[in-house]
């Protein structure tokens, strides 16, 4: 078997076996397999597609490439939640707490932000204090302590995704399903959890811009799942405009923190009903995945119940503590998170209804203000960000305000042409668009 | 425009312009585009092919990444001739004196063999003082002087095609229609002469193994050649046994003169009509290419009697002498070149016609014998190959010599065994397979 061999057979067309993907990822891992072959194997893969079977086996070679996380002594079924990333997207900052008040524990690994799209971790140390590198004996203590923690994934985990993955970022190998999927999916496996809930995002301000797409990248990662022994599902949900009402690591956290508390207002903006929406769905169906409902619908009933009774908040509070962050909760929260000094507002040009907002240039628009990266490694302004005061098929009258820049300064003139041009303007009523497009498993 | 865009408008199956493959091929032999980032478009190419204009465009911008032979002074059209490369393929050491023998000045530039193909410059160089390196100068001198000339390609010329030669063959993107092409057009461009006669081989022997592949690639040539103002034009010939009778360096020159001798007998075997005929087909096109000859019909009578008449020898003794070679004609040639130590003489197993002989498994013979080399850089032994005394279609009895090995006791047994299992057997009799397949201009 030589690697010449491999990359021809998947360039014909051929399906590779699992030991010829082991050797494949094994010596890439090693070195022996240069990048260039790498990369040529990447966009044979790009070109030719995967079986299931494949792409089964491409995600067992990369979990085998490093550690995995022993979650063995956590009583109950282990659940883990994945979004393909959106703007906006704060679901895990509710999501948790919320499961872990069902009783299930969440052991959660999460990333860092790029581009125009937020990371949990991120958004978490936006709290003063709050500490997300913690070694797995600590991790596992604090979820049979509490049910809940949240970390940051280590450098042992998957090392054959961290370099497949930097080699596809610069030779447009990117945007293949099968090698998204596997990327996804070994770093789940590998998390260790015993069922795994995916949140695929559709829309402009997602990496998939068609139904069709998230559909066939979802069905890829249940496969995988499923092939690999963790039960598995996927929720299909509308990324246009931002989940959320905020974009920005603290905003975000007090919107979070605003619907744990069962309020529609925050000290910057309203709640967005459509972010407490797919958290409940999401969390509904984690109850489902994890044993504890004996129907979607079931669970769903726990989430509101767990939500309602402040037993979610609860959570969240034991969360925050655990991990040494400060929680100055209800009307004080925003003590416990950094400020921005300046704000701008913007109005509606004319009277009419919202026709659209891209989410990607609000995102890009807070990445711009600082409170995102253009590589990885660049600081982060927890304060800033934007906060929509109204959504898409809301009604406006000219002048009134529609979004609010909360900023330091700092690449305000680019943040506001972007948000000025992600609106449209519609002079009749405008539906509401569909938020949850549907479920894989 | 950046590299990555470059990839992902080729991978997704766009047209590059000029300018982007410009941008590519500088940047590549500049080092501002990776190895991994080439691999990634080398691939991209290979699953999604290139319009004509872009095989054009490709092979421009290879020309420009180096120096380029300027043989303004030489008076008349140049020709070049190239052939995709075979077992026993000695025509260029027939054609070369034979197209000067008729007034067009051949500037020719050679290869070295590697793998089951043997190269020019291995042959000649296995007569005694033959030397192939020579510099511009001293190279259009002599072709002015003598009309002929046979060098080594120097490093100056298309290193880009170097460069991405050697990613290719680690990559698995070498069997790529218009990669090949451009890489063959980039160095006959190069190598400055008006225009350029193509010799593409077709059957197991050859690279191309069906006819459509082989007329593919010549179609690509022809187009590259006349967009870019050389007079193209492509024969397909036969190349499943070997075109001439010997195969292995020192016996290739020894049969090569015996045509230009006329003779049908050389010291260790006969003439194959093959050879000839190949030799003679193409000399008749190139005087046509040349604007010598008004139809290849009337180039090919002034190719036989260039040869019939001794005009073609008296070329081919003035190169041998000019470049420094010892030459010792007639019967005495042999002394010129060196003499393998033994032999080894395989006889038909049965009555019978031979059925088939597979080229590419006599030329892997004869490199096992030390003729050819595994890797680059690897030294021949000029003396040593092999001679067919019996081609497809040839009735033999039992025991009688089809074929005799000369060997310096290296690689005998691997040899043996090869060029056993190289012959098929008929019972009845088998009919001479056609030696030329088409004409593509």
């Amino acid at each position: 078997m030589t690697i010449y061999e491999i990359i021809a057979k998947k360039r014909d067309g051929g399906e590779l076996t699992p030991a010829e993907i082991r050797f494949f990822i094994d010596g890439y891992v090693k070195g022996t397999v240069a990048d260039y072959q790498a990369a040529a194997w990447c966009m044979a893969v790009f070109c030719r597609g995967m079986t299931a079977g494949e792409t089964a086996a491409l995600t067992e070679a990369m979990v085998a490439s490093g550690e995995t996380l022993d979650l063995q002594g956590i009583a109950g079924t282990t659940v883990d939640k994945h979004s393909t990333g959106g703007v906006g997207d704060t679901t895990t900052l509710i999501v948790a707490p919320l499961v872990a008040a069902m009783g299930i524990p969440v052991a959660k690994l999460s990333g860092r932000g790029l581009g125009h799209t937020g990371g949990t971790l991120d958004k978490l140390e936006s709290i003063a204090g709050f500490d997300v590198q913690m070694d797995q004996a600590r991790f596992v203590a604090q979820v049979q302590a509490i049910g809940l923690a949240v970390a940051g994934q280590t450098a042992q985990l998957v090392p054959a995704d961290r370099l497949l993955y930097a080699l596809r970022d610069v030779t447009a190998t990117v945007e293949s399903v099968p090698l998204i999927a596997a990327s996804i999916m070994s770093k789940k496996l590998a998390a260790g959890c015993q069922a795994i809930m995916l949140d695929v995002k559709v829309g402009h301000g997602a990496f998939m811009k068609s139904q069709a797409e998230a559909e066939e990248l979802a069905r890829a990662m249940v496969a995988i799942g499923e092939k690999l022994g963790r039960r598995t599902m996927a929720l299909l949900t509308k990324m246009d405009q931002p989940l959320g009402n905020a974009v920005g690591n603290a905003l975000e956290v007090e919107e979070a923190v605003a619907i744990l508390e069962n309020r529609t207002l925050y000290g910057r903006g309203r709640v967005s009903p459509d972010l407490r929406e797919v958290s409940l769905a999401l969390a509904a169906r984690m109850a489902w995945l994890a044993g504890k409902a004996e129907t979607v619908a079931q669970g769903r009933m726990m989430a509101e119940e767990a939500l309602r009774s402040g037993a979610a908040l609860a959570k969240w509070a034991a969360l925050v503590e655990s991990q040494g962050g400060t929680w100055l909760g209800g009307e004080r929260l925003a003590e416990s998170l950094p400020q921005a000094q300046e704000n701008c507002r913007i109005g509606a040009p004319v009277d009419g209804w919202i026709g659209a907002i891209d989410g990607l240039a609000i995102g890009r628009a807070a990445a711009s203000l600082g409170a995102g990266r253009v590589k990885k490694g660049d600081p982060v302004d927890s304060a800033v960000g934007i906060v929509l005061h109204k959504r898409i098929g809301d009604p406006v009258g000219a002048g009134e305000c529609v979004v609010e820049l909360w900023h330091n300064g700092r690449g305000v003139t680019e943040a506001q042409a972007l948000v000025k041009g992600a609106y449209q303007w519609a002079t009749g009523p405008v539906a509401k668009p569909p938020l949850i497009l549907g479920e894989i498993r």
